[in-house]
């Protein structure tokens, strides 16, 4: 069963437990789809900003941002406790010989390596959903621009957990986690000028 | 049945359609329940920073005062979606005689009093998240640090998705909705000045 199949409660409760998984990584997930459903909601609403036919041009490619954004997120929701537990049961792994010793490094550095992957994909999502939320507040029904902007800031809290857990997993400094953390501060860098174009920070 | 009693693909798909509601609202007092959930999982794990008593007790009272919170908010999803289909309601009010419109006015002013007054409550129950999650943060496993960190994150987007909703709601200027907007601001600006030292901004 997937993790958003959940009632809402329950899941929360899930976060709640002292367990780590599901944690903050899904918890990121599940918040950008927050913002993405909100994105949706603005952006198929029949009344535009003026009723000036661009606008609708502009919402519908909103749209079809936030949901497939927001599609990727609902997965990214269980990925993230998959990857996470993988983690945990890797560290697990007998260590007696040294042949032990070396099965288990590899497979601790191939379930950390996913561990960054997944909320590196839910913090890419998670910009998305910023650009079409911000396009949702500019040109979407002027009744609905609170929800527009609560997308933007929900979508922006998402790819900051997000970015903490590959910081988190990423692990000793290479060529591929340099490049990833460039492309992670790009995407925080350029989420947060978005929110202050909105006003939100 | 309660919004939080869905699945959260079905409360999500609620959000995500085009009925205003459940809304932005509704949404951020979600997103501020996820920021508690987390900051009650690291405060109620057996590690703590250091393992020094004192953090046991800071972490109590974070776990306690997220778990008020994170209570309020899951009953707050609920309230402001019932809070603005009252207003669409009271909007909806006949206004063919100088009687009705008198009425129509008059519940109109109740209506949009409640829409104001709880997403002021979902600021108020998610600043007390940001609050725990960075004693969490400060005191709590250092493994999680990224959970509680993205708690904060959740919190903070809560919280100003909620003052959206306040002040979209809160009408003509007068002594009660300064005094709410000065709280709001001072909520935010608390709120802010804690992501800054947890380095999320």
């Amino acid at each position: 069963m997937n993790l958003v199949d959940l009632s809402a409660r329950e899941l929360l409760d899930r976060f709640a437990s002292s367990d780590p998984t599901p944690g903050g990584g899904s918890a990121a997930a599940l918040v950008g789809a927050c913002g993405a459903a909100l994105v949706a909601m603005v952006s198929s609403m029949a009344k535009t900003r003026t009723g000036a036919p661009e606008e609708r041009e502009r919402l519908d490619t909103a749209l079809r941002w936030a949901r497939e954004a927001g599609a990727r997120l609902r997965v990214l929701v269980d990925e993230d406790t998959e990857a996470y537990d993988a983690v945990r049961a890797a560290y697990r792994l007998p260590k007696a010989t040294e042949e032990e010793k070396a099965a288990r490094k590899g497979a601790i550095a191939v379930a950390l390596a996913r561990a960054t992957d997944v909320p590196m994909r839910t913090a890419e999502a998670c910009l998305v959903v910023v650009k079409a939320a911000q396009e949702a507040a500019a040109h979407g029904n002027p009744n609905a621009v609170s929800d527009a902007k609560t997308a933007a800031a929900l979508a922006w809290a998402g790819l900051v957990g997000a970015a903490e857990n590959v910081r988190i997993n990423v692990g000793s400094p290479g060529e591929t986690q340099s490049a990833l953390l460039t492309e992670l501060e790009e995407a925080t860098r350029e989420a947060r000028s978005r929110l202050e174009s909105l006003g939100l920070l």
